[in-house]
């Protein structure tokens, strides 16, 4: 029996209960009345260190990522913390890294820790839809604590996703290059996260609804996105033949950008190139990489909004925020 | 009186302290009995909190960094994180910003959350220098916990700094300019940080020892890094003059190159650019930009090691280390 469980059998939200707890005077009668009965009930002892530091004077978020040193996580995690900072809320980080059982035990360390809620940036949290149960220990916490997903979708109660439209993205931005033209179109990715194979089933799509093969000789999984590693291993592909090239993220165009200076190939006439995430990475390339903005930035300002409201008691969230891509059109395409 | 006072008083760590006060069997009578007598004396009482908690369990390191989102504090971040866990350490992160009010409240924020040790990431916490006392804070946290610095020098009890010889580092890359014949070097920086004075510094005298004047002209110092502000606020400077240019982070150095690339400037024969951090930023441009490598991550690595041999009761420890920079040279400079 915890604070959720007399939440739910009250009736009201969790903050109310803590109210009730703390005597707080912006409670009804009423509603203290029935949130005391279901305590006395229940014989509903508070957890002594969560009453010791009064529930909800912690005002700390626990946000988990895979890699704080990867641009888009920390860009996240950056605005998140400025976000929440305006709200009250400090913010405890912790880094992941990608296992299966290095993510659960960083969730329930964060838990542990008394925060009143958890951001899990990145789609490796949604899992790769091999097994449903790869996400259970997400609804484990959601047990716990308001869970909230930057970039990701998973079901389940107290547990909220927001999605960026990886595969409406990809396939419109291969749909752009296929009308200039474009014929032989490389996928290159390095992960086998939701979102990289979102924007694989975009790529696709758009091939086949243009009639063109979807090949595996234009399908390349990379084991890292670093650009040095990028362009020697295209190099390697001696019979690589392509006029087009679509990365999952900006460090492995800038990899592409690079083979192409090597190959001797014009860019964007010979082989235009797309990267992802809009960052820092795509503006310090010459030329300049068209890339896609996965809007990371709103998604983070809308997500600490919804959690703001889930803590104030509000229960009238959308579950899955929903954020359409935009295509930045720099010097790697031609249009 | 808190744990820290009765372990100066005792003459032993905290850590010798806390096991007394948890019955440890690790602690010689002797020691056990010089510990208690002092507590007696003192009429301490342990706080119930950090006792409830078993003092040393928490396992939790403070990080303070003034913005995520910077590459050169989240590649450190994710260093001290990965280095941290492999103690059994946690780490809370907390991002300040660089305005003395806020530095000041996420030090008392982060030290009321019971961490072990704080680690303070960037040479902004130790302070422009103007004024002794807008370090205090820094001396406050450290009655309190262990404190670190991460490329800062700050000093005061229980405070350990550490330096990567950034002046040194500066001084020794202007004179290689000025031996491959460059006469007009210009300093470009976005900071009034330790860091940046010191790099100035050190400018400055390579400059001087070859009898070439320090001039106000060539020393601009720009609002921010982003390389298309940095681009076009060098454009707006008509009468600018330089055949090299030393940019204080890479970020900058891109600006650099994107200026030379729309005044057609051969790069490095017409303008040798050299950047600072060795970042991604570094590689991403094109020509990929000569940098200094501030060896952030060993200071990252060594700092954890020396934090963990002090919350193990080690006294021999350096309070500043030093290590020196690495020049990584590539193509934005003739040699």
């Amino acid at each position: 029996m915890n604070i959720y469980d007399i939440a739910k059998l009250s009736g009201v939200s969790i903050a109310t209960v803590s109210r009730v707890m703390n005597g707080s005077e912006k409670v009804s009668e009423k509603t203290k009345q029935k949130v005391m009965s279901v305590i006395e009930q229940e014989d509903y002892t508070p957890n002594v260190f969560a009453q010791g530091l009064g529930l909800n004077t912690m005002h700390t978020i626990g946000i988990i990522v895979p890699d704080i040193a990867d641009m888009y996580m920390s860009t996240a995690v950056s605005i998140l913390e400025k976000h929440l900072a305006e709200h009250g809320y400090d913010c405890i980080l912790s880094c992941s890294g990608f296992s299966q059982e290095q993510k659960e035990a960083h969730t329930r360390m964060l838990i542990s820790k008394h925060i009143d809620g958890l951001i899990l940036v990145g789609s490796t949290y949604s899992g790769h839809g091999l097994d449903e149960h790869e996400t259970d220990y997400i609804r484990e916490a959601g047990k716990q604590v308001p869970v909230f997903i930057i970039n990701g979708e998973v079901e389940g109660d107290n547990v909220y996703s927001s999605v960026c439209g990886d595969r409406k993205a990809a396939h419109d931005a291969v749909c752009d290059l296929i009308a200039q033209g474009r014929r032989k179109i490389l996928f290159l990715t390095d992960s086998l996260s939701y979102s990289a194979s979102e924007k694989r089933a975009g790529y696709e799509e758009a091939l086949s609804e243009n009639s063109l093969p979807v090949s595996g000789d234009l399908n390349i999984k990379l084991q890292r996105s670093e650009p040095h590693y990028v362009r020697d291993i295209l190099l390697q592909y001696t019979k690589l033949s392509c006029d087009a090239i679509f990365a999952t993220n900006d460090s492995i165009a800038v990899g592409a950008v690079k083979y192409a200076n090597v190959k001797g190939l014009d860019i964007p006439d010979d082989v235009s190139i797309i990267g992802y995430n809009n960052s820092l990475l795509s503006i310090c390339s010459e030329p300049e990489i068209t890339s896609i903005d996965g809007r990371s930035g709103q998604l983070c300002h809308d997500t600490v909004d919804n959690l703001i409201k889930v803590l104030n008691g509000c229960d009238d969230i959308e579950k899955c925020l929903s954020l359409p891509c935009q295509l930045i059109k720099r010097n790697t395409t031609d249009f």
